[in-house]
Parts: C-alpha cells; structure tokens; sequence
C-alpha cells in the first residue's frame, strides 16, 4: 500500500497535535512526516508514532518530497507557504481560515460533498469548526427536505482560540475562586465564570466575522445562496467542544422521529436524544471523540416547518484536525491521490 | 408617609437575600420586616437595615400585621402559605412558580404591564427570570411594531438553582482544575467547564419547563396568544446573570438604530452597544446591577423584518428580588395599596 509523506505546519498548535494524534490512531497510510512550526516554538518535540521527533521551523524547503502538506496555523502562514508546498508538489489542505472563500478552493467536509474535491488546484480549506459541525448534522435532512433557513446561537469553547487560551481560562478560573482581581490578555474581557457574544473581530454590519463565516461557508459547501442564516457567536468558559442551538425551518414539515431516524443513519453522527434520562450532547463529554452529537431534537413550535435540535462536537477533532485528514483519506480512497 | 410591614418568605434563599438588600438601597417604605424561611434554615441570621434579626419558620401565624408578603420560596410554600397570608390581610407578591399561569393572578412585569395589577385578588405573580428580561427589552420595540416571532437561547447561570449550586459550581470547578473526578449532585451533569439544554423538567413534547414558562409567560404579559416563540434554555457555568440571544420578527421592518433609540429611551434598559470598543452586555458585570442591558442590536440577516439582539442581566435582581419589589412600590405610587 502506497505511503504519503506529511507535512503538519503549525504542528505544536492544538489541532497540529490532534493532528499528530489522529494520524496515529487512524493507521492512515503514512510515510514520513514531519512537523513543522511556524516560528516561535521550533525545537520543541512532538511525538509520532511513539518516537521523539523535533519540530522545525517551516521554510520554503519544507515541502520537498511531502505528498500532503496538513496546514493548521495562521492565515498569514497558509498565505505564504501554501503556494510554496504546492509547487514542490504538495497537495494542501488548510484548516485555517485563508482560503476557505476563494472560488478556485473547494471547502469540503467530507460527510458533505466530497465530490467537490476534484475540482482542487492543489490546495483544499476545512470549514471553520462551528460551521462543519451545523453542515454535517443538517446535510442529511436537506437531502429530503431542503432547508430555507437557519438560526443559531452557539456556545465555543476557549480552545477555539488556541492553547493559550486555554491557560488563561485556567488562571482567571483561579483568580477567581482566590479572589483576586483578572486581567484579560487573549481576550478583551474575563472568560472564566462569564459568557460574551464575541468571536473573531466585528464588521460594520454589527456581526462578527466568525458569524459571517459560518453564514458564506455553509452556503458554499450545501451549494446553495438560498439559505437564510443569522448567528450569534458565543464564547463559554469550556475548555473543548463548540455546542449550537439550532432552529432550521424546512420546506416542508419534517417530524422530530424523522429527523432522528434520519440522523441516526448517518455517517459521522450520534444521536444522544433521551429526554427521560436527561440524555443529550455536552462538550465536556464530547472532547476527544470524533463524533458530532445531536439531540434536543424538537418541533419548532414557532413554525409549523421547523425543527430545533441541539449540537455538539470536540472542535479540535472533526470542528478540526479530523476534517483535514478525512479529507486526505477521502482523496486516497477515491484513487484521487 | 405610610409604612408597610413586609414578611419575606425564603429570606435566607439567593432572591429573599436581594429583596432585603434592595429594599434598604431604595429606601423602600417598610416598616417592619419579618423574614421567614420555610424550615431548614430558620434561626439563622439575617441583616436588616444594620440590625441582626432572627429568621423564623413560617409558620399561618406569620402574617398578621403584614401588609406585604414577599414570597421567594419553593411553588410548595407559595401554594400553602399564599392564601393565608392573603386572609390574614396581606398582599402576597410571588416570585416563584405557583401561581404564574393563574388565570386571575396577575404577571406583573411593571416597565409593560403594570394596569394588570389592578386586576389582582390578593396575590400577584412575578414572572420567570429569563422571561422577565426579555419582555422588558421586547415591549417598548412590541408598542411600536408588533412581534410576530421570538426565537431564542439563553445562558443562565447556576445562581437560578439557588446557593447549593453555586457552591456546587466552585467545588466541581476546583475538582477539574485539581484533576479529580466531578460527582454531580444538583444537576445531572457537570457544570463545570461544561454547558447543558436541561433547565427544570423534560416535557413530552421534547421542551422543558422553564422553556415553555418563558413561553407562556411572554404571551400572558404581552396579552396575545399570536406571537410565535421557541427558546432553548441551557445552563451555562456562571454565577450569576442570565444571557439571551434573541432573534425578533417584526411586522415591519426595524432598523438597528431604530430599535436602539427606542430602547435608550426605556425604562429599566441599558443599551451597550458598541462593538468597535468591545462593548456589549455580559453577565460577569451585570452582576449586582438592576438594569437590563441590550447589546449587539443588528438586522436579522435571514429575515427582512429580524432584528437580533443579546439581553443580559442579573437573575436575582431584575429577574427576581427587584421585580416582586418594583410590584409593590407600583402599588404604593398609584395608591393601590
């Protein structure tokens, strides 16, 4: 069986080491790989595949003789070396946020529309975590019944904005229960013990620019300018998992039990949807699975076409890392590699 | 100026702890205060205008010479307790469940409805927490362009549980942060770290409870059955505040700079709104306030008529002790009382 050199740029990021993680656990046909950082962290050691490996810094020569380049760091780094690995024969794939909206970049979860994948110029975007997790629940139900409209809230988890992110939640969580006093840095206000409705930065509009994300990139992966969206973005002090509260309204009504039935067959997702034993999707259990979880599963009782559900899933590992390599699988499967 | 006795009934609970400290900040005329609890915690100490008082059982002896009785207690002891507080002469005001969808029980919100107070027989209900901020917000926008459909979800705290479960919230927190394991005792799950869509009982119909409390309660405020509502309620792990976010169909369509102006001008608002300095309502803050604060007021991007918007205040002010406390003080100015 044929084995794929790798490259992982932005390898000591939390979705470079999910990455790390995935491609170990999944067997996934590779040769050599080689973690590479964006600057700062070189010389760091990774492990893979149980042995001690160090982390380079990423240079326009990273790329000879790597077969697929996993990009999981900053938009000006996928900017700058993704051109680079695909002319030294790379194919890229991009969990950032650089290419996601280019025309000639399809945006692919694979779930989804896989078969957007050969029409890539050598370089492939993953899909913002908050928005693959919506697409994927809501893609089998608009194959039956198409979707006119979605609207969300969502609650993301402080390890969307990286590792250290995740440190000050814990020190401010602290300072807290010590009372102390907290002084945001990663964030504009306090995380821990506090919820606010913003992620990314804001445009003119009054929306953020993750809001605008989700909104542009589940239209172009359901190919479709049809589908009336509005979200509100939510940080949380949870360290892993991105939930999101859901009201879809379809083109026709679609009961609870068909939605379930449908979802329940799908590939990628759990049902968790037992009201009696207080049985649904949280992100403190959902973190290091791969699945996406889906329950609260309900009648909108504001619109006789509606249906409100619930959904969650660890955004480091499909919101991330498992998108990535999905989509590296679903090419070398399909002979496309 | 005429004194009012007042009986606080639950006055060692997180709202009866609000009622006694709001009605010395606002200089409220009481002359004696009475606090009960409901048993367990009766002979414990409670601070009244700088004098220690005891805390007594309540007991149908309570209330004689009481010309208010504040309930703040479980729907158990409102059910009991209301009607003979009310023959022995005292209006009753309660927070609580019990008597909410009474049909000759008045919801009083005072900012929307305060002409229904004059409908009461003895007893007067404060609404739902969560229900109570969002109608405040809603009505002044509602007088001028009526709602045609509210779709929400919520943030609340774990103060709307009560003490246990704040101390629960600091013992799992300090648990996860010690590497321990969480053993939930309040809740099902974890809160900690953590977020869940399980507030108050499951129904049938896959909705809990205080999502159809909300529900109900807005239209009995709101006086109309036609406006379509669905909300999904989750517990969020902080203290105190509740968040909303609220996306709003009118009739016609509605500016954000409309709603805004409008909502400046509205009593009990505080319109935060500006996202070029990061500045928009949040529960950390709002904690200890009795305003209710509106922010990231923008189009409904899916909807001509939409606006959304994110309403966040204290659960135990505005959306407990003030209410109950603002009820009585409408009495009193418009000589109802």
């Amino acid at each position: 069986m044929k084995k794929y050199n790798i490259a992982i740029v932005g390898a000591t990021g939390l979705v470079g080491q999910e990455i790390i993680k995935i491609l170990e656990a999944r067997s996934f046909p590779a040769g050599n790989v080689y973690p590479y950082s964006s600057g700062r962290s070189a010389g760091s050691r990774a492990f893979i595949n149980h042995n001690e490996v160090v982390v380079r810094a990423v240079t326009p020569e990273s790329f000879r003789q790597v077969d697929i380049a996993l990009f999981a760091a900053g938009a000006e780094v996928s900017l700058y070396y993704s051109p680079i690995a695909k002319a030294s024969g790379a194919l890229v794939i991009d969990s950032g946020t650089a290419f996601r909206m280019y025309r000639e970049v399809p945006l692919i979860v694979p779930e989804v529309n896989a078969q957007d994948i050969k029409n890539h110029n050598g370089i492939i975007a993953s899909p913002n975590s908050a928005t693959i997790q919506l697409v994927t629940a809501l893609y089998p139900l608009h194959k039956v019944n198409p979707i006119k409209r979605i609207i969300m809230a969502t609650y993301e988890s402080v390890s969307g904005s990286g590792a250290a992110a995740m440190n000050e939640l814990t020190t401010q969580t602290k300072a807290v229960l010590e009372g102390r006093n907290v002084i945001p840095h990663i964030y504009h206000h306090q995380i821990a013990f506090n919820v606010f409705p913003e992620i990314d930065v804001f445009l003119d509009d009054g929306y953020t620019r993750e809001e605008w994300k989700i909104i542009e990139e589940t239209r172009k992966i359901l190919h479709t300018e049809e589908i009336a969206i509005s979200v509100t973005c939510v940080r949380a002090p949870v360290y892993i998992g991105y939930s999101e509260a859901v009201n879809i309204e379809f083109t026709s009504p679609m009961s609870p039990d068909e939605a379930k039935n449908i979802l329940s067959m799908a590939r990628g997702i759990k049902v968790l949807d037992d009201p009696s034993v207080s049985l649904y999707p949280q992100p403190w259990p959902a973190a290091g699975s791969n699945d996406i979880f889906v329950g609260r599963i309900r009648k909108d009782v504001s619109h006789p076409n509606g249906l409100v559900m619930w959904i969650v899933t660890d955004n480091l590992r499909k919101g991330g890392a498992l998108n990535s390599i999905q989509i590296a699988e679903e090419m070398i499967n399909n002979g496309w590699l």
